[in-house]
């Protein structure tokens, strides 16, 4: 398999833009025309993300999809999310599988083997939290928790230490160390790093600690993030957006847009908006 | 439902012992029986995890189901897991799922969702990184990691906080306070902490932290935790061993014993002996 960051960082450039269309499939936001053809939950969810993904393809570079709202149908939502991942690949996209996973030893080789192997995700979600050691054998692109969006985060990651970084500069360290040896041939490391964009204020330290990492960025849009919030997380020396060190994700505002006509064709127009949004931030100055 | 951690203590009492056998069971370590009658790896899991159930039954009041193991194997191995679930609940034994899960809003209320409703575990271990407020949607038992048995655990864990705090020591603080107001009638909170055997120095200072807190404690036997790492933990003030605090996990050391004959006679064996040693340790003095 090719380099995660690089395959990411050539996916972007074709797209103009490092944006990434969130699948948060839950059955009573979906479109009535979807919710009322099928009885199992599961199944309704397979078509939605399956028309997300048609209207989405070519106009974004990846898409990263929610393993809870799979894994809320047991089963039947693991082998949905199997075919979502399938299909995304087929279509040319690249895939973060966003289940934010972490282990010891053998346990932590058994959920890369799911990521990797079986799901074959081309990225996942991964907590630090047990120790730089437990993030090894993920082989592929990993995204680590440093620095989240949702407001109660504070109370963990913005905790002082000792030596003046906070507990999410100290997660970053941790990243970039782990991260030096996995870099690409465009510079970016195969292990990145999850920073929202609803707490600004940490994003350029984050950048500077973490150089070389991409930045999995929730919380942009219906979250609150800004685009001036995410301007200050682009990578020194970016020659194009695929080197910004950013992929910013949206989920509900894209896949649920709201508006007439056709679900599809909305999802498709609100993901060309991100798009364009986002690529004109990733672009200097 | 009623309070986890009440059933908890109640089922401990009958068995005598805080202990709980792991299944983390890894296709190469089956049983030459179990793995030869099988092609498909997640039906050799489905009938080991089966013998293991029937043998451990009626020794141990828990068993703690490794999630890495059957995600493994994509959506047949999360049936597996599903029944091996089933089966332990219908044989008497209270379940932990060991998923480690841990996400901000909707999505946690998606794990919580597929733990307790869908998988109908009674208790699943999560992460805390996300802060203490992405804890609030699982309302069955939950066990917080608090500090790993790993030894790459310092470098996040042991880390110390400008107010004197280790990481781990504020973590627990959270878990305190999210615990406190859900306690049952026999003074343990449904909120647990995960805390290794194989640091003791930090257990009697976790337990004061977390008075009221269930700790699930890997890493004894295989990994090295001896039974005086285990009596620094107790709770003070318990009048049996299901108000100890403790639930002692061990699992490769129960479920792969070796030996000669019958592999579920060797388990069994395994299970007694685990249980008597905790079982005296749980006692005071």
């Amino acid at each position: 398999m090719t380099h995660f960051a690089d395959r990411l960082a050539d996916a972007i450039d074709r797209a103009g833009s490092p944006v990434c269309v969130g699948l948060d499939p839950v059955v009573d936001r979906l479109p009535e025309e979807v919710r009322s053809a099928h009885w199992e939950p599961a199944r309704a969810i397979a078509q939605f993300c399956s028309g997300v993904l048609e209207a989405v393809a070519g106009v974004v570079p990846a898409v990263k999809v929610q393993s809870a709202c799979f894994e809320r149908y047991g089963a039947e939502g693991v082998r949905t999310l199997e075919g979502v991942l399938s299909e995304a690949r087929g279509r040319g996209l690249v895939t973060v599988l966003d289940a934010k996973r972490g282990d010891i030893g053998m346990s932590a080789e058994h959920y890369a083997a799911a990521a990797f192997e079986h799901a074959r995700a081309d990225a996942l979600t991964v907590s630090g939290y047990l120790g730089p050691d437990t993030l090894a054998p993920y082989s592929g692109g990993v995204f680590v928790l440093v620095r989240t969006s949702n407001p109660g985060s504070d109370a963990v990651q913005s905790q002082r230490l000792a030596d003046g970084r906070t507990v999410a500069e100290m997660m970053a360290d941790h990243v970039r160390a782990i991260g030096e040896p996995r870099r690409g041939a465009r510079g970016l490391s195969d292990v990145g790093a999850v920073v929202g964009a609803t707490k600004p204020e940490d994003g350029p330290a984050l950048r500077a600690r973490m150089p070389d990492q991409v930045f999995l960025v929730p919380g942009y849009g219906a979250q609150g993030g800004t685009p001036d919030d995410v301007r200050g997380m682009r990578r020194p020396g970016a020659r194009s957006p695929g080197e910004s060190g950013l992929l910013v994700t949206a989920s509900r505002s894209v896949i649920y847009p709201g508006g007439e006509g056709d679900w599809r064709q909305s999802i498709r127009g609100a993901a060309r908006r991100l798009a364009s949004e986002v690529g004109a931030i990733a672009l200097r100055p």
